[in-house]
Protein backbone atom coordinates (compact mmCIF):
# COMPACT_ATOMS: atom_id res chain seq x y z
CA UNK A 1 0.00 0.00 0.00
CA UNK A 2 2.04 3.14 -1.31
CA UNK A 3 -1.15 4.89 -2.25
CA UNK A 4 -0.58 8.94 -2.21
CA UNK A 5 -1.07 10.05 1.50
CA UNK A 6 -3.29 13.27 2.12
CA UNK A 7 -2.01 15.97 4.22
CA UNK A 8 -4.82 16.21 7.42
CA UNK A 9 -6.11 18.42 8.92
CA UNK A 10 -6.97 19.10 13.01
CA UNK A 11 -9.28 21.39 14.65
CA UNK A 12 -7.57 22.80 17.73
CA UNK A 13 -8.30 25.61 20.31
CA UNK A 14 -5.59 28.39 19.49
CA UNK A 15 -2.89 29.24 21.67
CA UNK A 16 -0.82 32.76 22.10
CA UNK A 17 1.69 31.72 19.70
CA UNK A 18 -0.94 31.43 16.64
CA UNK A 19 -1.37 35.21 16.96
CA UNK A 20 0.65 35.61 14.18
CA UNK A 21 -1.15 33.18 12.21
CA UNK A 22 -4.31 34.54 12.94
CA UNK A 23 -3.67 37.56 12.22
CA UNK A 24 -2.54 36.54 8.96
CA UNK A 25 -5.79 34.91 8.31
CA UNK A 26 -8.02 38.07 9.79
CA UNK A 27 -6.07 40.22 6.62
CA UNK A 28 -6.15 37.85 4.21
CA UNK A 29 -9.96 37.35 5.45
CA UNK A 30 -10.90 41.04 5.17
CA UNK A 31 -9.22 41.65 1.59
CA UNK A 32 -11.13 38.63 0.52
CA UNK A 33 -14.40 40.59 2.29
CA UNK A 34 -12.97 43.59 0.13
CA UNK A 35 -12.78 45.86 3.29
CA UNK A 36 -9.07 45.66 3.93
CA UNK A 37 -8.52 49.47 5.16
CA UNK A 38 -10.90 48.65 7.73
CA UNK A 39 -8.13 46.05 10.00
CA UNK A 40 -6.42 47.97 12.58
CA UNK A 41 -5.53 45.11 15.09
CA UNK A 42 -2.34 44.31 16.08
CA UNK A 43 -0.52 40.99 17.24
CA UNK A 44 0.00 42.16 20.76
CA UNK A 45 -3.71 43.35 21.25
CA UNK A 46 -4.73 40.02 19.52
CA UNK A 47 -2.35 38.00 22.22
CA UNK A 48 -3.34 40.59 25.15
CA UNK A 49 -7.70 40.43 24.80
CA UNK A 50 -7.74 36.52 24.05
CA UNK A 51 -5.07 34.89 26.30
CA UNK A 52 -4.99 36.73 29.52
CA UNK A 53 -7.20 36.12 32.26
CA UNK A 54 -10.53 37.55 30.66
CA UNK A 55 -10.43 36.69 27.40
CA UNK A 56 -12.48 38.60 24.78
CA UNK A 57 -12.49 36.17 22.43
CA UNK A 58 -11.90 32.45 21.51
CA UNK A 59 -10.45 31.27 18.69
CA UNK A 60 -10.07 27.64 16.62
CA UNK A 61 -7.51 27.08 14.23
CA UNK A 62 -7.41 24.74 11.75
CA UNK A 63 -3.77 23.26 11.83
CA UNK A 64 -2.55 21.17 8.52
CA UNK A 65 -0.84 17.97 9.28
CA UNK A 66 2.24 17.39 7.26
CA UNK A 67 1.78 14.10 5.39
CA UNK A 68 4.63 11.51 6.15
CA UNK A 69 8.31 12.37 4.99
CA UNK A 70 7.04 16.25 3.79
CA UNK A 71 9.79 18.21 5.76
CA UNK A 72 7.90 21.28 6.85
CA UNK A 73 5.85 21.84 9.99
CA UNK A 74 2.35 21.72 10.53
CA UNK A 75 1.00 25.14 8.97
CA UNK A 76 -2.68 27.09 10.23
CA UNK A 77 -4.52 27.46 6.81
CA UNK A 78 -8.00 28.41 8.79
CA UNK A 79 -9.91 29.99 11.54
CA UNK A 80 -12.99 30.52 13.42
CA UNK A 81 -12.91 32.91 16.39
CA UNK A 82 -15.88 33.77 18.70
CA UNK A 83 -17.41 34.56 21.65
CA UNK A 84 -20.61 34.68 24.06
CA UNK A 85 -22.99 36.72 23.70
CA UNK A 86 -26.67 37.22 25.11
CA UNK A 87 -30.24 36.90 23.90
CA UNK A 88 -32.83 38.59 25.75
CA UNK A 89 -34.87 35.86 24.09
CA UNK A 90 -32.75 32.68 24.66
CA UNK A 91 -29.85 33.67 27.30
CA UNK A 92 -26.41 32.97 27.04
CA UNK A 93 -24.95 32.14 23.08
CA UNK A 94 -22.56 31.72 20.80
CA UNK A 95 -21.47 34.63 17.73
CA UNK A 96 -18.88 33.52 15.36
CA UNK A 97 -17.15 37.14 14.25
CA UNK A 98 -15.07 35.43 11.64
CA UNK A 99 -14.25 31.98 9.75
CA UNK A 100 -12.34 31.81 7.22
CA UNK A 101 -10.36 29.10 5.11
CA UNK A 102 -6.93 29.84 2.87
CA UNK A 103 -8.26 29.87 -0.92
CA UNK A 104 -6.17 26.78 -1.81
CA UNK A 105 -7.59 24.57 0.84
CA UNK A 106 -11.15 25.01 0.04
CA UNK A 107 -13.35 22.11 -0.83
CA UNK A 108 -12.17 19.89 1.97
CA UNK A 109 -14.48 20.11 4.15
CA UNK A 110 -12.44 22.36 6.84
CA UNK A 111 -14.99 25.05 7.15
CA UNK A 112 -17.67 22.49 8.45
CA UNK A 113 -15.20 21.27 10.26
CA UNK A 114 -14.95 24.85 12.28
CA UNK A 115 -18.50 25.18 12.23
CA UNK A 116 -19.49 21.99 13.81
CA UNK A 117 -16.95 22.51 16.23
CA UNK A 118 -18.28 25.88 17.23
CA UNK A 119 -21.50 23.97 17.73
CA UNK A 120 -20.25 21.76 19.94
CA UNK A 121 -18.85 24.31 22.30
CA UNK A 122 -21.83 26.18 22.22
CA UNK A 123 -23.76 23.45 22.97
CA UNK A 124 -21.19 22.54 26.15
CA UNK A 125 -21.63 26.06 27.34
CA UNK A 126 -25.49 25.60 27.55
CA UNK A 127 -26.09 27.62 24.47
CA UNK A 128 -29.15 27.28 22.44
CA UNK A 129 -28.14 28.97 18.80
CA UNK A 130 -25.23 30.73 17.44
CA UNK A 131 -25.06 33.37 15.15
CA UNK A 132 -22.79 34.84 12.29
CA UNK A 133 -22.85 37.80 9.60
CA UNK A 134 -21.96 37.11 5.95
CA UNK A 135 -21.82 39.12 2.89
CA UNK A 136 -24.64 39.06 0.36
CA UNK A 137 -22.04 38.55 -2.32
CA UNK A 138 -20.34 35.68 -0.67
CA UNK A 139 -22.76 33.62 -2.32
CA UNK A 140 -20.83 30.51 -0.97
CA UNK A 141 -20.39 30.97 2.40
CA UNK A 142 -24.31 31.49 2.13
CA UNK A 143 -24.73 28.76 0.20
CA UNK A 144 -22.77 26.27 2.88
CA UNK A 145 -24.56 27.96 5.70
CA UNK A 146 -27.68 27.18 4.74
CA UNK A 147 -27.08 23.54 3.40
CA UNK A 148 -25.81 22.81 7.22
CA UNK A 149 -29.53 24.14 8.02
CA UNK A 150 -29.13 28.25 9.01
CA UNK A 151 -31.98 30.33 8.93
CA UNK A 152 -30.71 33.81 7.28
CA UNK A 153 -32.87 35.85 9.71
CA UNK A 154 -31.91 39.11 7.27
CA UNK A 155 -33.75 37.87 4.64
CA UNK A 156 -36.64 35.53 6.66
CA UNK A 157 -37.32 38.03 9.19
CA UNK A 158 -35.77 41.84 8.30
CA UNK A 159 -32.80 41.98 10.60
CA UNK A 160 -30.25 45.32 9.44
CA UNK A 161 -26.62 45.46 10.91
CA UNK A 162 -25.86 48.80 12.41
CA UNK A 163 -22.91 50.37 14.08
CA UNK A 164 -21.73 54.30 15.49
CA UNK A 165 -18.34 54.53 15.30
CA UNK A 166 -15.08 56.90 15.44
CA UNK A 167 -16.16 61.21 15.66
CA UNK A 168 -19.95 60.07 14.95
CA UNK A 169 -19.67 58.33 18.66
CA UNK A 170 -17.72 60.69 20.14
CA UNK A 171 -20.23 63.68 19.57
CA UNK A 172 -23.24 61.23 20.79
CA UNK A 173 -21.02 60.19 24.12
CA UNK A 174 -20.58 64.64 24.65
CA UNK A 175 -16.99 63.79 24.27
CA UNK B 1 -44.95 79.98 39.13
CA UNK B 2 -46.64 77.06 39.49
CA UNK B 3 -46.87 75.39 35.88
CA UNK B 4 -46.87 71.90 35.25
CA UNK B 5 -44.22 69.85 36.41
CA UNK B 6 -43.44 67.04 33.81
CA UNK B 7 -42.05 63.65 35.23
CA UNK B 8 -38.17 63.16 34.72
CA UNK B 9 -36.39 60.74 33.07
CA UNK B 10 -32.96 59.27 34.52
CA UNK B 11 -30.84 56.63 33.07
CA UNK B 12 -28.76 54.71 35.31
CA UNK B 13 -27.50 50.88 35.55
CA UNK B 14 -29.96 48.38 36.48
CA UNK B 15 -29.73 46.63 40.03
CA UNK B 16 -30.80 43.11 40.44
CA UNK B 17 -34.24 43.77 41.99
CA UNK B 18 -34.81 45.66 38.09
CA UNK B 19 -35.07 42.29 36.43
CA UNK B 20 -38.96 42.02 36.42
CA UNK B 21 -39.43 45.12 34.72
CA UNK B 22 -36.55 43.82 32.78
CA UNK B 23 -38.09 41.04 31.29
CA UNK B 24 -41.82 42.84 30.90
CA UNK B 25 -40.06 45.38 29.32
CA UNK B 26 -38.10 42.52 27.34
CA UNK B 27 -41.82 40.77 25.93
CA UNK B 28 -43.22 44.19 25.15
CA UNK B 29 -40.10 44.61 22.81
CA UNK B 30 -40.74 41.36 21.37
CA UNK B 31 -44.27 41.64 20.76
CA UNK B 32 -43.91 44.83 19.13
CA UNK B 33 -41.57 42.69 16.98
CA UNK B 34 -43.99 40.35 16.42
CA UNK B 35 -41.80 37.72 17.72
CA UNK B 36 -42.83 36.87 21.55
CA UNK B 37 -43.25 33.25 20.67
CA UNK B 38 -39.40 33.63 20.54
CA UNK B 39 -38.71 34.37 23.91
CA UNK B 40 -37.91 32.05 26.58
CA UNK B 41 -35.66 33.62 28.99
CA UNK B 42 -37.05 33.95 32.75
CA UNK B 43 -36.70 36.46 35.84
CA UNK B 44 -34.01 34.28 37.75
CA UNK B 45 -31.69 33.74 34.50
CA UNK B 46 -31.87 37.59 33.97
CA UNK B 47 -30.69 37.87 37.47
CA UNK B 48 -28.24 34.83 37.76
CA UNK B 49 -26.58 36.24 33.89
CA UNK B 50 -26.16 39.85 34.84
CA UNK B 51 -25.83 39.96 38.41
CA UNK B 52 -23.27 37.07 39.50
CA UNK B 53 -19.57 37.35 39.45
CA UNK B 54 -19.09 37.28 35.71
CA UNK B 55 -21.68 39.12 34.16
CA UNK B 56 -23.19 37.92 31.03
CA UNK B 57 -24.88 41.09 30.19
CA UNK B 58 -25.22 44.62 31.11
CA UNK B 59 -28.28 46.81 31.54
CA UNK B 60 -28.97 50.46 31.73
CA UNK B 61 -33.25 51.14 32.50
CA UNK B 62 -35.03 54.51 31.82
CA UNK B 63 -36.58 55.06 35.11
CA UNK B 64 -39.60 58.01 35.58
CA UNK B 65 -39.54 59.95 38.92
CA UNK B 66 -42.89 61.22 39.66
CA UNK B 67 -43.62 64.83 39.92
CA UNK B 68 -43.73 66.36 43.02
CA UNK B 69 -47.15 65.50 44.90
CA UNK B 70 -47.54 62.96 42.53
CA UNK B 71 -47.93 59.54 44.71
CA UNK B 72 -46.69 56.56 42.51
CA UNK B 73 -42.74 55.84 43.28
CA UNK B 74 -40.39 55.79 40.84
CA UNK B 75 -41.11 53.45 37.26
CA UNK B 76 -38.81 51.69 35.28
CA UNK B 77 -40.09 52.61 31.24
CA UNK B 78 -37.32 51.73 28.71
CA UNK B 79 -34.19 49.90 29.16
CA UNK B 80 -30.99 49.11 27.30
CA UNK B 81 -28.98 45.52 27.19
CA UNK B 82 -25.88 45.77 25.71
CA UNK B 83 -22.40 43.06 26.24
CA UNK B 84 -18.95 43.40 25.05
CA UNK B 85 -18.26 41.92 21.30
CA UNK B 86 -14.96 41.16 19.55
CA UNK B 87 -13.77 42.81 16.17
CA UNK B 88 -11.20 41.35 14.52
CA UNK B 89 -10.69 44.57 12.62
CA UNK B 90 -10.81 47.24 15.42
CA UNK B 91 -11.04 44.98 19.33
CA UNK B 92 -13.19 45.28 22.06
CA UNK B 93 -16.47 46.59 21.17
CA UNK B 94 -20.52 46.88 22.25
CA UNK B 95 -22.90 45.02 21.14
CA UNK B 96 -26.42 46.72 22.02
CA UNK B 97 -28.96 43.46 22.20
CA UNK B 98 -32.12 45.65 23.12
CA UNK B 99 -33.29 48.90 23.22
CA UNK B 100 -36.69 49.68 24.05
CA UNK B 101 -39.35 52.56 25.36
CA UNK B 102 -42.70 51.84 26.50
CA UNK B 103 -44.95 53.16 23.24
CA UNK B 104 -46.50 55.92 26.15
CA UNK B 105 -43.10 57.31 27.03
CA UNK B 106 -41.81 57.90 23.59
CA UNK B 107 -41.10 61.57 21.71
CA UNK B 108 -39.79 62.36 24.76
CA UNK B 109 -36.04 61.60 23.88
CA UNK B 110 -35.66 58.62 26.16
CA UNK B 111 -34.34 56.37 23.16
CA UNK B 112 -31.99 58.99 22.69
CA UNK B 113 -30.36 59.19 25.84
CA UNK B 114 -30.09 55.07 26.22
CA UNK B 115 -28.17 55.15 23.03
CA UNK B 116 -25.76 58.35 24.44
CA UNK B 117 -25.09 56.44 27.45
CA UNK B 118 -23.98 53.51 25.46
CA UNK B 119 -21.37 55.62 23.60
CA UNK B 120 -20.47 56.80 26.66
CA UNK B 121 -19.77 53.63 28.25
CA UNK B 122 -18.01 52.26 24.67
CA UNK B 123 -15.63 55.16 25.12
CA UNK B 124 -15.21 54.52 28.26
CA UNK B 125 -13.76 51.01 28.03
CA UNK B 126 -11.96 51.83 25.06
CA UNK B 127 -14.13 50.33 22.12
CA UNK B 128 -14.27 52.67 19.45
CA UNK B 129 -17.56 51.43 18.12
CA UNK B 130 -21.24 49.85 18.94
CA UNK B 131 -23.18 48.17 16.91
CA UNK B 132 -27.26 47.07 17.01
CA UNK B 133 -29.34 45.25 15.10
CA UNK B 134 -32.94 46.39 13.77
CA UNK B 135 -35.92 45.03 11.78
CA UNK B 136 -36.35 46.46 8.44
CA UNK B 137 -40.12 47.48 8.82
CA UNK B 138 -38.97 49.23 12.40
CA UNK B 139 -38.74 52.85 9.96
CA UNK B 140 -38.80 54.61 13.08
CA UNK B 141 -35.99 52.87 14.80
CA UNK B 142 -34.09 53.22 11.59
CA UNK B 143 -34.52 57.01 11.23
CA UNK B 144 -33.57 57.48 14.44
CA UNK B 145 -30.50 55.55 14.24
CA UNK B 146 -29.29 57.15 11.09
CA UNK B 147 -30.50 60.84 12.55
CA UNK B 148 -27.86 60.24 15.40
CA UNK B 149 -25.48 58.88 12.85
CA UNK B 150 -25.51 55.40 12.84
CA UNK B 151 -24.85 53.15 9.25
CA UNK B 152 -26.80 50.61 7.59
CA UNK B 153 -24.12 47.81 7.31
CA UNK B 154 -26.55 45.39 5.95
CA UNK B 155 -27.46 48.17 3.00
CA UNK B 156 -24.16 49.98 2.38
CA UNK B 157 -21.85 46.67 2.86
CA UNK B 158 -24.69 43.88 2.01
CA UNK B 159 -24.23 42.10 5.79
CA UNK B 160 -27.22 39.32 6.48
CA UNK B 161 -27.30 37.87 10.02
CA UNK B 162 -27.46 33.83 9.74
CA UNK B 163 -28.14 31.83 13.22
CA UNK B 164 -28.37 28.34 14.22
CA UNK B 165 -30.22 26.74 16.62
CA UNK B 166 -32.34 23.82 18.33
CA UNK B 167 -31.88 20.73 16.35
CA UNK B 168 -29.91 22.14 13.55
CA UNK B 169 -27.57 22.74 15.50
CA UNK B 170 -27.44 19.87 17.77
CA UNK B 171 -27.50 17.43 14.73
CA UNK B 172 -23.86 20.01 13.48
CA UNK B 173 -22.58 19.44 16.86
CA UNK B 174 -23.22 15.57 16.40
CA UNK B 175 -25.37 15.06 19.62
Amino acid sequence: MAGVQMASVRIREAKEGDCGHILRLIRELAEYEKLSDQVKISEEALRADGFGEKPFYHCLVAELLPALGEPQGPCVVGYGLYYFIYSTWKGRNVYLEDIYVMPEYRGQGIGSQIIKKVAQVALNKGCSQFRLAVLDWNKSAMDLYKALGAQDLTETEGWHSFRFEGEVMRELAGK
